[in-house]
Parts: structure tokens; sequence; C-alpha cells
């Protein structure tokens, strides 16, 4: 489907939607923020082929990944984030507290403050780790592998 | 167009993304907090009116949005943010700061440090306001309304 481009709009919101606001984009940045490389790893959150293969050429594209080959065959390639699509964590982890926060069902992925290494609950819209008694910026998370199979 | 529901996943992210992740949502929250509330106001944007209801429709019924009469007509609704909705403002806030720094073109929307009163240029990501020498917190901050027509 042909979305309406936010590329040119004078927003930075509308173009941070344009490079990352497509259905599935940012399940395949969270997967990739714990680990995922391989094409494989991505699939495992259920997406199909052809659209992980289009999001992730985008994501080439745009510099959010770079792809590298690996191995002895030269068609096997590992999508690997770049400082830019790093620099989405804060994304992910404002979202990851809003899901706790106003949707319900259980939650196999985890996010810890780097600053202590405590598991965050419900902390980051309060912006403070209880555990060690500092404000918790949303740069300053990690997010952990899943505990239990998606 | 239907997409595969991330509602039933076990991440916080993936659930998010299904209140929040359709084409056009984020821009009309965006809108929302800058102080759009009517209708023609969500169009200033650009999106069709098919797919404006369509978003708005799902938002009400996410909770994010409240519908108000206004007026003395009684098909006239102004669409109002809710706590839930009003809480989209770090996601909001950590997007523009992405876009600032990772996307190229014009930035007529403006992020204040509610402590100080300082608009905000790239700070977000280093967490840090220059002005007040604090940490900023992207639950600190609000977004202004565009400066010049987009």
């Amino acid at each position: 489907m042909q979305h309406t481009s936010f590329a040119e709009m004078p927003c930075p919101v509308a173009r941070t939607l344009d490079v990352i606001g497509e259905w599935w984009t940012l399940v395949i940045v969270r997967d990739a923020l714990v680990g995922a490389r391989r094409f494989d790893d991505f699939k495992t959150s259920g997406i199909a082929d052809n659209i992980l293969s289009a999001r992730l050429r985008k994501l080439v594209e745009e510099g959010v990944f770079e792809r590298r080959p690996y191995g002895e065959r030269a068609d096997r390639f590992e999508y690997v984030l770049t400082r830019k699509g790093r620099d989405l964590l804060p994304v992910i982890a404002v979202m990851w507290d809003w899901g706790k926060k106003w949707t319900k069902g259980r939650t196999n992925t985890r996010l810890v403050h780097v600053a202590c290494g405590t598991e965050l609950t419900d902390v980051m819209l309060r912006g403070h780790c209880e555990s060690c008694d500092r404000d918790v910026l949303p740069t300053e998370v990690r997010p952990l592998r899943p505990t239990a199979a998606r």
C-alpha cells in the first residue's frame, strides 16, 4: 500500500514516522535491540517473509540498519543497527512504558536501568528509578531478551 | 487494509503499536497535543476525510480520545485527549528529537522544557537542558503550536 509520505513535512515527528511508522517496523527494531540480526531471527515475531523483506530493505536504505554479509555464501546477510538505528531505543522505551501502563497482557520483554542494573517496572513515566533513587532517561535503559518463547 | 494485530502479543511495545501504530495516528495525536480538537483542525495536516474518520473512531474506542458534542447541532463533536492520550506526549517528544537529529527538513513544531520554559533544540537525546542545567525527561516537555502554516 502506498502511503502519503511524511518525508517533506516541516515537523521532525512526521519525518520520523516516514522512516519508522510502517506496520511491523518498530517490532523489527525492538527485536534488533535485543539481538536479532538474521532474517530468521526477525521472523520469530510472526511477520510474513515479504513484509519483512520490504521493511528491512527500506530500513537499510534509510540508514537504520547496515546489511552485512556473513558466512561463506554470498547471499547471506545480517542486519545490524547503525548509530541512527540504536538511537531509536528511547522510542521503544517510552512505548514499552506506555504499553505497560495502558494495555493489558503479559510482558516478556524487560527493560533495565543501565546505571544500576535494576529491572524497571512502571518507573519510566514517572522518570525515576526507585532502586537507585535517580531519574531515568529513556537513553539510560536497555532491553533484555524475552524471558520465554513468544 | 487489515493488519496483523499486535494486541495479543506479550510485549507492551507491540500492544502500544496496536493502538497508535497505524499510518497518520501519531500525526493526529501530535496535532491534538498542540490544540487540535475539531475534525477540520486535524485536516490541516493533509489527511483524507475517510482516513481521519477511521483513525479518530479507533482512538475513541481505545480511550485515547474522548468524543464530546459541541455547539447546538447534535452532529458536531470535538475530540479531546484523555489522560491515556496525553500520556503519549513522551512518544511524540522522543520522535521529535530523533527526527531533529536524523532527518533533514524544516522544523516548525517546537518543544519547550516545562521546568524553565526554554525552547529545546537538540537536547532530548542527551537528556539535558543547557539553559537550566537539569536533566530533561520526556514527560517534562510540552509542544508548541507550529510557528508558520504547514
